[in-house]
């Protein structure tokens, strides 16, 4: 019997990570979600427990009482804005260390758990999964790296099964408001102009839909390891934003320079994606512009809804 | 008030640097050793708690009870024999972010935390700080290593003085009996030859009187950042036990050659130790042979009595 566990899939990788496995998952498997609350939309065909990760026991029994074959673990400390700085990256590394021996312990058989391109360190190219550290430049990027350390060590020792999915950067449905696209969505509808950088930074940006595709495939599949999940086309910010604005005719509200570039943004975050497409069979399916005509009509739908990321 | 706290205190760094700052400390600090159980031989001059800092609500008391300003956490899994590979170093991981995060927010100024050498990969000379990983060898390594990283984003992003002291080969007075050169000690003692590998892997040995000194140094000093703690004189393990050998005379009980070398043996294992000397301004005291002569006075004495490691 496969029994699936996601955690963080009230979050926007957990919740798209949820819809590929409800729409193909493996026959027959059992899916279990977690997050802190129970979301309003939480949907049939998934057993929703609501569960404070960073709690030992309580995380303790939300092991025993699933007893998972197959763990995706997405939950971490997300809020736009304070995840690159907060204490909480702290508790996260803990709480990510202590689920996987739990899971291990209790028969598990397959981890999947997710990292991110702030892992890399600046680089003219694309990266390639082993130039990983060794001192990521900011604190969330240095803790997700120690977490990849630490399991990989462990799955080694006890012979998991583990792949650590990195993820560039990332839109659409269920984005929280406060990010990037979705903030930019919501200016352009009301008309109001939005003051960004230069824009020449060089990022990777892929669709939710493809994210949970890539993560739900994961999942199934052997690979093991660190896997760069991105659309594999870079873009300055400033064409993605373009993009966007031509979909919405109202290119003219970008204001490109209108703010400084922190000193802390990397001219170029982009990663590789030869691993994900030679050993995993897995590509994305939507380009940008299909991407983002999905996340604004998604958007315009939902405006009004809340979109909770934790 | 300086307030200084070890943790793992009973244990053999910890004692060696508790004494270290008992015998020349800072003038008026107050001393607070920790380990899970109070030992016999616990000194006047330190305030002893007895906790278990994998417990998350026994180490918040801990730091609330004594708000130290000083943090030497010289407490992990160091069991003989199965530290390398204990899933319990997951858990010290978690326990080690949590407890520095816990020193922090309660006003805790300078961080001093216990690396290894096996953090580094094999190389064919002396490991310099900024050498460590990408991934080690063993899971004790990793745990390390993931520990330093998560911990050097942490102290850079809230602005605390942290430093790492990478620790090599170490022998002396309060070793535990399943230790290398404690065991060779105990068996030459009893005329019982020793099985050995051929003994030609290049190792770096300090005495423990050093390692506490140094540790008690780095307490007070300012240096942030990785610093190897060795003698910085690498020597075969052939040449060092030959040096006991000989001091015990009785190197005609050791065979070496008798055992296989495992795979997983690096055949260097060595720290230059410039960054503590220049800036540190620290140097061993103990050659081999006075070190391993004091071990051994120790040793004979204290034959009886069980010293725990934990």
């Amino acid at each position: 019997m496969t029994r699936i566990l996601i955690t963080g899939a009230s979050g926007f990788v957990g919740r798209h990570t949820l819809e590929a496995l409800l729409a193909g998952g493996p026959d027959g498997a059992e899916l279990h979600a977690t997050s802190r609350a129970v979301p309003a939309w939480a949907p049939e065909g998934a057993m929703w427990h609501s569960v404070d990760l960073t709690d030992a026991d309580a995380a303790r029994a939300l092991i025993e009482a699933v007893r998972p074959t197959h763990l995706i673990h997405a939950a971490w400390y997300v809020t736009p804005g304070r995840f690159w700085t907060s204490p909480e990256n702290m508790d996260w590394v803990g709480a990510t260390l202590r689920l996987a021996r739990l899971f291990h312990e209790a028969g598990g058989r397959r981890l999947v758990a997710v990292g991110t391109c702030a892992e890399y360190a600046d680089k003219d190219g694309d990266h390639l999964e082993h130039e990983a550290g060794p001192m990521p430049g900011t604190f969330y990027g240095a803790a997700k790296l120690a977490t990849w350390t630490a399991l990989t060590g462990y799955a080694r020792q006890v012979g998991l099964s583990f792949a650590w999915a990195r993820l560039f950067g990332m839109y659409g449905p269920y984005e929280d408001g406060r990010r990037l696209v979705a903030q930019v969505m919501d200016s352009l509808d009301r008309g109001l102009p939005v003051d960004l950088t230069d824009g020449g930074q060089m990022r990777d940006f892929l669709a939710g839909q493809d994210v949970g595709a890539a993560l739900a495939r994961l999942c199934g599949s052997d690979l093991v390891g660190a896997v760069n999940i991105a659309s594999g086309r870079p873009v300055t910010l400033r064409a993605m934003l373009e993009e966007l604005g031509d979909l919405m005719d109202a290119r003219g509200l970008l204001r490109f320079g209108a703010r400084p570039r922190p000193a802390s943004e990397p001219p170029r975050l982009t990663g590789d994606i030869g691993r994900a497409t030679r050993e995993l069979g897995w590509q994305p399916a939507l380009d940008l512009r299909e991407g983002l005509a999905l996340s604004l009509a998604w958007r315009r739908r939902h405006a009004a809804v809340s979109v909770s990321e934790a």
